[in-house]
């Protein structure tokens, strides 16, 4: 359960329900989904948070079906239970198959690992992969 | 400085000269970077990341450039200087430009925005996330 | 659900009774939280993490509430689902509004993400900020 | 050393010195900080994260001071060593003191360790901190 | 609820099956735990993850009760619910004492602590830690 | 460099002597590390977490070495490049082989690879695993 109430479309001021309506009208959704609901608690949040997904998010140098899986790889790292469960169904809704998603976390699980090694070992940096100030 | 030193080619046992050469043969390199250096101290720690990490990093149902990528976002999430520096460079080898870094850290960014928020609100996850067990 | 036991005022030794009834006294509560209950479990931690707490969260050259402020946003950044929750009611208890909770998320938020850029590109120490060992 | 190099105003493209000029006009410096010459890199990055910012660090219902200690609360929590340079010297630009710091480093410390003992023991939540969705 | 199915050994093709029935001879279960029924969803990482943790885990150097309580601990540190749980029952099959486990987490909990203060504070690293590479 | 000048034996006031004094005699040094010259900058943080560690770090349930080795895993996970220097050189003292701290990053790499997999697949906690609160 959250630590703030869930904020209805209905129940919304309309500021808010002005970015309810931009997120379901740009990702074609009936309703949002919980996580604006929450933020829906603190306007300036709501607004600058979807803004900047919105920006960060869309076609660009990367597929936005990448962009999806490194959330996913981020998510599963930070241990965030809602953003793998909203970002694997992102990413599926985008065209993830099950080898797509199997392939990510058995990268994000190396990292994680040799992240873990790297630090215990304290390996120095190669000269030959610094770039000058 | 590493907490173990660096084991060179020439001062190796038998076992780990096998797989510097496997690895300097696969990645096309005169000589191994630190990280298996630093592994070297412990053979069959240096062995089986070796044997995962070329599963997990070839050709599959995600590009090469991809995993790299998501390598470095995880990375960036974890703090591990040295990881940053070698995926980084690894990105690059394999054709990443500064708008796709730029983007990929810009994701990467987001993403652990966003974990902190949904954690802060702990957001509970929507009907319409979940799979049946 | 907890991997030990919650340990109740009625089934605790001595030392547990003494140490929990410290904390409703200072605290002003009929019974304890479940993290005092679980922590009974190893009265030595029990004890010290009690007197640890009282001692930094108290009134000095910060204010209780940014204290708790403070707790809310490290929690949030570790995916503490418990301390998210029990930190939240006690920043509330000593005065948090809605706005309050709203900016220190953003902020928690921002924290995160910047974190991880920094992290990202390896952005060197500006010479202007170090202090002299 | 930084995987990208650090952009230098003159060396910058209008966009860039535009957002530079109003970071120095904002905090009354006469140059921008590595971060902002790092993130130059990619110029919509740059430009999201500096608006993100000044919205965010302001003066609010919370005091820009207790901010800029809540960032570095996280930074610490994060190993971000950049970040908690740059964000140890604002707050001591702001007025932070010794005292000031060392009890918020105090907090920041205890919060990791509650929460692993938390997440250790896997304390279930009290049905009286939760709120209905 | 998990973003996959859980595959059940009936449900499961040949080189799953294999892998399930070496798990369950070694580890003298009469079926695998939940975990294995997700890697299934990825053959490939459910077979190297098993080979892997089969050699890690093992008799060695160090007691495998003290490997199971490392684990513990770096599972309770990255917030790991489902692998606080599994290692909190696997070092209790090795005989952990819930001395040993209280112990256990009251230096998880310590390392946590003084990692935030080390970080936050930027302490150099003493000479005499350091080794030559 | 750190955010605060490290704090000498012959500068600092007397109830900090008192406690580098107890840390010298208790660990048989002729001066401290670094780690409390920088906490003599706050002296009741210096002093409580002196107190805490020598109590959790001690002879009981667990080896004073197996405490070594699980500050090195849970520094590791946390990138706290200080930490992981001063643990690795503790453990050695106390009588850590090379074998037996490769063993330990190598359960460490493994806790931090399949804590992501199960975070990321969000696995389902088995019936079997749990404790009645």
């Amino acid at each position: 359960m959250a630590t703030v109430p869930l904020i209805e479309y209905e129940d919304a001021p309309a500021e808010v329900q002005a970015v309810f309506d931009d997120i379901m009208k740009t990702r074609n959704l009936k309703r949002v989904n919980n996580f604006w609901k929450a933020l829906a608690n603190h306007p300036p949040t709501l607004e600058r948070t979807w803004e900047s997904l919105k920006e960060v998010m869309g076609e660009g140098a990367l597929d936005p079906l990448v962009k999806e899986l490194v959330y996913l790889a981020v998510s599963a790292t930070n241990a965030c239970e809602y953003c793998v469960h909203s970002h694997t169904a992102a990413a599926r809704k985008l065209g993830a198959t099950d080898a797509m998603i199997g392939e990510l976390l058995a990268v994000a699980g190396m990292a994680n690992q040799t992240n873990a090694l790297v630090n215990g070992y304290q390996v120095p940096v190669d000269e030959g992969f610094k770039v000058a100030p």
